[in-house]
């Protein structure tokens, strides 16, 4: 008899993730009930990754299950929010038990370094593809919101940005014999939300994105929701000492424009938060870039005048 | 150019369903911010329908729409929890203005009519599927689960059973020519989520599910989660004038049991609460039946001692 839905959740999607007391019932029933803290406002975010799509059909099966859970803790990073809790929706060609074990097992050790219980499963049949859903919490007054840059701000980006692209690019070729390419696919397939660098942020940053579709792309929606734009310093891009070595400046600077999937935070900070950013840079362990300046007028512009690659545009789902 | 995701996400994604005062921020930014009630659990729940495992690939839109929000609100109802927030990652093959905006008609009409808000969208390319995630509140103490029900109860389902498996053996035959045949295709195609019976039944019912794999194989879970079994007398059971024309009463019964997709309520309810129950189904405009008892042991047989069918298993997703 073929293993039924129920049986392949109840063995590998069950008691996934951290043990939560606020998690009345978990999975199992027709819904969780989870009890919501006083006082915060609830962050709520969904992100889907479809194979071929976000991810390469040959990634390792752990990293998928990793991935699926850090695009989301992505999305609650930039808002400055605490993550909670999950729900996962996973749809998979046939019941596979191997393949369940790995992805469960990537998930579950991101869901527990971050304290986030998954509390919901959906399992069906169909292409390869996962929606996770997160909750988490941040005071109202302190949610870090796309609106918000002022002219004179600092644009500031977290770690180092293109290496998922240049991954992706290597990983594609099936060029990963050098360190440099293992670490740089390493970035593409486990990428790092920036969660504790999020809720640092309270109170600092005026305004914050999350790099998922490349910085152009991302700091464009930033830009247009506070309406405001930015001039960059191209020099000033954090790229890796690995991309650089495999690629070259000029590939890395502009896989960095361009190149999606860091999932690295982008964000603004006044002249006078500047002292305290570098206090939260320290204590959370972030390396920290300023790329350049809140300008008045609309878009991007480099500030040595040149314009921005054609093509910087970003990732598109469609 | 193409529409870009977000292009596509503002124009047909944004603004779906009702205004709630509890939405601080809506579409549009990393997360969505949300005022969690005092003194109620969040109920959550998500649930995927994947084109041709779901729903007939040539169903009409605007009804995939629907039915993709029905679903998730039927676990609500199973919960006896009021419908709040909604969350849709949703995937397509390419862009298709059309389609998008047949589909949004049918999920706005429904999310209003439940006072839900659509709170977050993604939109991906990649085979069709959609994933919505549902938030609802519930007082923790009220909140019906699928264990409870105790010896001598009385199991009680709503509306009819049945029609939505009939009606996708006549739409995958191509047979709309009754009014019968239509009406049957309309139960599959747009579902009915019992959300105020689901909420009338706080107090009174002592386990509920919603039935979407069939009854057998619903109820089972129930009465598994409760430790019990119950008796069935096939007579009693809930089948459509519509399906007993069309496929005689035999095969009625036989979808009533088995078929998937219904989305009623199914729930255990005392002696004692019995007549507070007749006053919820009139409250709520519903047609209850009751078609068993709840018995000491496990598991599920017909009360005049026959066996159940054998394929009686219900939906199986692998």
């Amino acid at each position: 008899m073929a293993a039924t839905e129920f049986d392949l959740i109840r063995h590998y999607l069950t008691g996934l993730g951290a043990r939560r007391d606020d998690v009345r019932l978990g999975v199992g029933d027709d819904a969780a009930l989870l009890q919501a803290p006083s006082g915060q406002c609830l962050a709520m975010s969904t992100d889907t990754l479809v194979a071929g799509v976000h991810f390469p059909e040959d990634a390792p099966v752990a990293d998928i299950g990793h991935k699926a859970l850090a695009v989301n803790l992505s999305d609650l990073a930039a808002m400055g929010a605490e993550p909670a809790w999950a729900t996962l929706s996973l749809t998979l060609p046939q019941p596979d038990a191997a393949w369940l074990e790995a992805f469960a097992g990537g998930l579950d050790a991101l869901a527990r370094a971050h304290d986030v219980a998954l509390v919901g499963g959906d399992l069906c049949r169909g292409p390869l593809s996962m929606t996770l859903q997160i909750t988490g919490f941040v005071p109202a007054d302190k949610a870090l919101r796309r609106a918000g840059a002022r002219v004179g701000d600092h644009v500031v980006v977290s770690g180092t940005l293109g290496d998922a692209a240049l991954g992706l690019r290597y990983w594609q070729a099936g060029e990963q014999a050098s360190d440099d390419q293992r670490a740089l696919a390493a970035r593409l397939h486990r990428p790092t939300p920036r969660v504790a660098l999020g809720r640092g942020l309270r109170g600092l940053a005026s305004a914050c994105i999350d790099l998922s579709d490349g910085l152009v792309s991302d700091l464009d929606h930033l830009l247009t929701a506070s309406g405001v734009g930015a001039s960059l310093n191209e020099a000033s891009l954090p790229v890796s000492d690995a991309a650089r070595r495999v690629a070259g400046v000029t590939a890395a600077r502009q896989a960095a424009l361009t190149g999606g999937d860091d999932y690295e935070l982008c964000f603004t900070v006044p002249d006078w938060a500047m002292p305290a950013l570098s206090s939260v840079a320290a204590d959370t362990g972030s390396r920290l870039s300023v790329i350049g300046r809140v300008v008045s007028g609309s878009g991007l512009c480099l500030a040595d005048g040149r314009s921005l690659p054609a093509e910087a545009s970003g990732y598109r789902h469609f």
